[in-house]
């Protein structure tokens, strides 16, 4: 192994100890720590991240780099040159933005941060709109520091943080035919006379109880526990922290069960994903790491919609969780949970809101963020653009911007890009599926006993394996056959709520 | 504000930052660490460590400390003095190791941990004794490079780390009286008619309902839970994070709550000076910083036993602990469980020892680690000499090393010097209380109404707030009127034992 690479490598491992110290900071500050801790995490937060940069920065990797870059034996390794592909790109990007830029944007996203909670809980725009408006223009300077693509717009630069290789124009491309076909679905389910039962979602369950069940759950589903904690937390969330150490949170109320199950496979998605990577052997290395948000987002998608919302997998769960839960579950079959669990119904609340409906308040995100940045929305004129946009998505009129455009912590954290990778991941999970059910075969029967492995197996083996060794796009055509289309995930909604609703659904399945 | 004096703070609060994020790291590994990811995680905290370790030994706080040095304004201000006094001697004692003996005493540490470990396990010193050898040679190197003080040993330059200013000879003159006067009054307990009766300690408790009583105990005697948690772990302890953020832990048995409770207590008392400690003004600071070892270990001692194991504090505390544990505990009087927690049973394990027992563990520690360190006592002969000398003063046979030399994890761990700060905290614990006895007056009626916030006031005004302006010995003199001696703890276990085992008592009360 060249001097250079060993050294790289060592290098790197330093800067994820500090990363992955900032993570569990992070993790500990929702679960665990105490409230008057607050200032002196804020100081340890950092700390540990600034030294973090420095170090990812140091000049010392580029010379690395260079040297690495010019061997042709190491570059004959196929992995290894994915590897030092990425870490270029991730030393590149790191060095573009000036060292007093990066900290005019952190304490930016901090106070911002502290102004929106408070415009949120006061519902007072106007006090948020000087930090969103300057948001948008310290990620238009972001943006320009990083530089658009050739041929691509600003917002281009900023989706690649999060979707390495996405632009708008792709996302048009694949957003606009499905908004167009959700919105029909959308109709027909809310018009529908048969809709499901939501009686087993209001019965009230322990969260002790529950928390058993949803621990039995992960663990059959392929969670590493000795790998990774489940924990409590206001907003669930999945933390990779390190090899071995993958921490997911739920959060518990006294009725809606389902809703806890789903989350938490949701967050065991995104956990599953970590535990496949080959961080032990990579780590700190992009070969151990995950690709962008979109395909993180896939897992998490696939599990919670794709398994833990099929008819299959509530065949299997019912008589264990009747087992579990108690004996007021006995009235339900688990053709009731089924249903109710794939309930359309349109809410002003992204968070909340079903598989369906989700995918509109992205797009509505992405639209009005993106017109924002080119200047051709106003900050000020956010609520008005809003409102409108939820009129026409979801037939809701808005009647608080707490209930609007103040609902999301993102944009006060300084993210113009992010949100389009939720429904990044809607597709790609949709499309992963087609792929695994056709090259796995038998998954429903397997699903319906129990039996997880098939589906972990080919994800560890197709995604989770290769870290960020191809490209997602790369992944998803030599994965499914094709890009990423709008299609699968309306095959997949269609399939599901066409029987549960009764729709005729001919004429909009593509 | 001197420019240099800010500077200077900040830089250590920026250390602060650092070492407080290791404790946090340390804390989760003993507590929620998923067993995977034990590798990765010492990589972070010798990272983080190393980093702080950097930054306290950067020379940049040399020249600022010399700035403040000659600064005649900032000296006038007796306490910024002091700050600057324990300033320097930090900063010069962290100069003195030079980096790769640290780097060589680390990786020596966490080999020789699992040397010991495995060499416990299989009861087999001969494969600890390399280790032990090799840690001794490397604290005598240790002590070289600190310098013993003027007419001192070598000895002195390591206890310095843990209880500044103490040297062997000291220790000699307190620990000398106080073995001699410890051996008859447990000959006369193991020898009375009148032993305690045990049952309650046998009683079978469930961890929740422990856990339950645990809580409200701490919160009574002045915890903060917004300041800090209470957590299970394998074995107890205490870590003062940063400001805002102390956290203890207790492990739990099926019987013997008072144990659970002791423990508690102990930690609890250990908690209550971080939380004491005025560290949001003065974080990373001397000023806000606890004293020595045997400082601190006086606070647990005093919470633990002074508090905790008296008459006054279980009249109080047994009809609350009736609520909560159930009416098992029915059959037995305060008075029952007072003469049961304060059982006097000469054992082999320093860590289940009773008070009066656990000083002649501790005593019989310093002599030995001392004769190693002066090369008195070759490492390979430690058993030998540890069996004798329990034999003289706990009148037991050793039936096995992992019972004797092997049962701590300390020297393994390379301190050498740390064992004496247990019973410098007794020591101190017991003269502090008759001080603040004689200082507040009707204290024990106070516990007895549980009321424990004259005794929290009286800690927090003397000795909490101060940090490390005064030394030990100064504290211990201006507070109580003496220098430390043996003769308040021999008459705490005297006035004690005497009535519960009925013993004269006369001969050997000082």
């Amino acid at each position: 192994m060249s001097p250079a690479y060993t050294e790289l490598l060592h290098r790197l491992k330093e800067v994820a100890a500090l990363t992955s110290t900032a993570a569990l900071l992070g993790w500990d500050q929702e679960t665990m720590m105490p409230a008057k801790a607050g200032a002196a995490r804020a100081e340890q937060l950092a700390v540990v991240s600034r030294l973090a940069h420095e170090r990812a920065t140091d000049p010392r990797i580029e010379e690395l780099l260079g040297e690495c870059e010019s061997n042709g034996q190491l570059l004959a390794d196929a992995r290894i040159a994915a590897n030092l592909r990425e870490i270029r790109r991730d030393y590149d990007r790191a060095r573009k933005l000036p060292a007093e830029f990066v900290g005019e944007m952190q304490e930016t996203n901090s106070r911002a941060l502290e102004a929106w909670k408070a415009a949120r809980r006061d519902d007072d725009f106007s006090a948020f709109e000087p930090w969103l408006a300057r948001q948008v223009t310290l990620n238009r300077r972001k943006a320009e520091y990083f530089g658009a693509p050739d041929g691509g717009e600003l917002y281009d630069a900023l989706l690649d943080e999060y979707e390495p290789g996405m632009t708008g124009k792709e996302l048009e491309r694949i957003f606009k035919p499905l908004r167009e076909a959700l919105a029909p679905l959308i109709a027909e389910t809310t018009e529908s006379p048969h809709q499901p039962d939501l009686a087993v979602r209001r019965l009230v369950v322990p969260p002790e109880k529950q928390k058993e069940l949803n621990a039995f759950v992960v663990n059959r589903v392929g969670f590493d526990f000795d790998s990774g904690r489940i924990d409590v937390s206001v907003h669930p969330f999945s933390t990779g922290i390190s090899p071995g150490d993958t921490r997911i949170t739920t959060r518990y109320g006294d009725a809606d069960f389902p809703e806890a199950l789903g989350s938490t496979m949701h967050e065991a998605g995104h956990a599953l994903y970590e535990q496949g990577l080959p961080r032990v052997e990579h780590w700190g290395q992009p070969l151990g790491e995950s690709l962008g948000l979109g395909i993180h987002e896939s897992q998490s998608r696939l599990w919670e919609n794709h398994v833990g919302r099929s008819r299959a997998f509530w065949d299997w769960l019912m008589p264990l969780a009747l087992r579990v839960l108690g004996s007021e579950l006995d009235s339900y079959s688990s053709e009731d949970v089924y249903a109710a669990v794939n309930v359309v119904r349109p809410g002003l609340i992204r968070v909340e809101s079903d598989e369906a409906t989700y995918s509109l308040h992205v797009m509505l995100r992405f639209d009005l963020e993106r017109s924002m940045l080119r200047g051709d929305l106003s900050p000020a004129d956010l609520p008005g653009a809003w409102n409108e946009r939820v009129r026409a998505d979801l037939g809701l009129e808005v009647p608080s911007d707490a209930q609007g455009c103040l609902q999301d912590i993102h944009w006060s954290m300084g993210s113009i890009g992010y949100f389009p990778t939720y429904t990044l991941g809607s597709l790609y999970a949709a499309q992963f599926w087609e792929a695994l059910c056709r090259d796995v075969g038998g998954v429903e029967d397997s699903l319906r006993s129990g039996d997880f492995r098939p589906v972990l197996t080919w994800l560890r083996e197709k995604i989770h394996g290769h870290g960020r060794c191809y490209s997602a796009s790369e992944l998803c055509t030599s994965l499914t056959g094709t890009p990423l289309g709008h299609e699968p995930l309306l095959r997949h909604l269609r399939a599901k709520l066409d029987p549960i609703y009764r729709l005729d659904g001919q004429k909009t399945t593509p």
